[in-house]
């Protein structure tokens, strides 16, 4: 038998690649949760039947969730990342050795233990040993909303603003993140693709500018989401990612970064004229 | 019935597009060519099976193949591309007002032919009909042996390297580049996907250091190339592409780009670690 996942980008585009076998297939309170071996991308986990990570791509995002935002802060000590139960933010943020604590909310705690399960090379630091690695299984809303004036820099590490994810693209959201950073805070959201997902970017970008002072998108290219290029939104209280970047601290850092670099953080916030034009006010 | 194309990019990974009718499918000379509607990308034009432009993400590999090294150089007068039978960077060439003749060598008579019937978009520079452009079906490598001195840009609009591109990837050939470039000339030419084209890229990244002082390379996301991420090698006889980049003449450019712009001109080259590496000397 040759078995092959095909997911669509849009009715008629998609993208196929070759399974060798599945390794978990359940649903939880939440949602539809995989977890294929694919022969060239590795192991791949799937939430309601969509990519969300793969251990051959999984470099870029999490590179490029984490590190933009605390080589921007001067000195993150608490960072939270909301949603991530795949583990691959929390393990880049514990690479940063002036990190106190990195706090894990994600809602379902099944791909949490999944992960752990079938995704050790990404939950390495939420397998509940880490001793600057905190776990909650929670409501992202409920949490941050207990949590005031806590965090140097949030992460959003979401699906699609369709599902359990939906309430984490709307300007109610952002006011709560805002409250629950520290004034000099920062927070990052994966903001979709650019090239698909137009009207959905729109949207995101105007509630987080009737939030955030310093709203800017970056760029990331990765091979298994819609059209490769994939993109995040910075939003901050008081650090400009390009203005504010001290770039020898990134050039100084103590870890390899097989995606992000010194010059890579610059490069990302220069977007193709139809991308920025996604996002002008 | 669905016509679906489904193009493998590995023997385990593909891209799959919905297809409305086949325009075209032949054989030419050198390779196979078809022509297809699809439903999301518009017409879509193949070679040897392989997908090499679509009406709807063209405009990427064209603005990206063409601008950069147009406003790097101060006065570029005279530009030759080689293969581009689609025409689409000819008919970004005669955008710059400068250029006094855009010289296209296509080796296979049939792909300006069928481009400019079926895919007017992107041949309407090629039709015969423009002033400003000159048109030979011809072997590249015999076109600039006979060419000593004689361009500011050539551009190396290729295929991969297997099939009639095959020799365009070597040293010798980048010596009659050399040769035929002025002495201050630029050559650009599509170099692969840093993500799946690694050795490729060694190779022929070494070529060209052995015969071009500035050699660089720049990234660009096509969604209907593998993995999304494509590249291209900038080199050079004088001009670098990041240091003497006059950003105030591509900001007062005439006229409007979809992708590039000034500041994605230099962000370009600020590459993964990934891609960095593959280049490394």
């Amino acid at each position: 038998m040759e078995l092959w996942y095909t997911e669509k980008h849009s009715d008629n585009v998609g993208i196929t690649l070759k399974a060798s076998q599945s390794l978990f297939s359940g649903k939880s309170e939440y949602q539809q949760l995989d977890i294929l071996d694919t022969v060239d991308f590795g192991r791949m986990m799937l939430l309601d039947g969509l990519v969300m990570v793969t251990e051959r791509d999984e470099f870029v995002y999490h590179d490029m969730i984490v590190h933009p935002a605390l080589f921007t802060h001067p000195d993150p000590k608490q960072v939270l990342v909301i949603g991530g139960g795949d583990g691959g933010s929390i393990r880049e943020i514990v690479r940063h050795p002036g990190v106190e604590l990195a706090t894990l909310c994600e809602i379902d705690g099944l791909v949490v233990e999944k992960s752990v399960e079938l995704l050790p090379s990404m939950a390495s630091a939420i397998d509940g040993k880490h001793p600057r690695v905190k776990l909650h299984i929670d409501d992202g809303l409920a949490y941050i909303r207990d949590h005031q004036n806590s965090f140097d820099v949030i992460l959003v590490d979401s699906t699609d603003p369709i599902g359990p994810a939906e309430g984490l693209f709307e300007e109610d959201f952002y006011r709560l993140v805002h409250s629950a950073l520290k004034e000099d805070g920062i927070m990052v959201a994966q903001s979709e693709s650019p090239f698909y997902h137009a009207e959905i970017q729109k949207n995101m970008y105007r509630n987080l500018r009737a939030v955030f002072p310093i709203v800017e998108m970056y760029q990331a290219f990765i091979p298994t989401y819609p059209s490769g290029l994939w993109s995040f939104a910075f939003a901050s209280k008081r650090y400009h990612p390009v203005h504010d970047f001290d770039r020898s601290r990134a050039t100084n850092r103590t870890f390899e970064t097989r995606y992000y670099n010194e010059d890579l953080h610059l490069g990302a916030f220069m977007l193709p004229t139809f991308a920025r034009e996604n996002i002008r006010e």
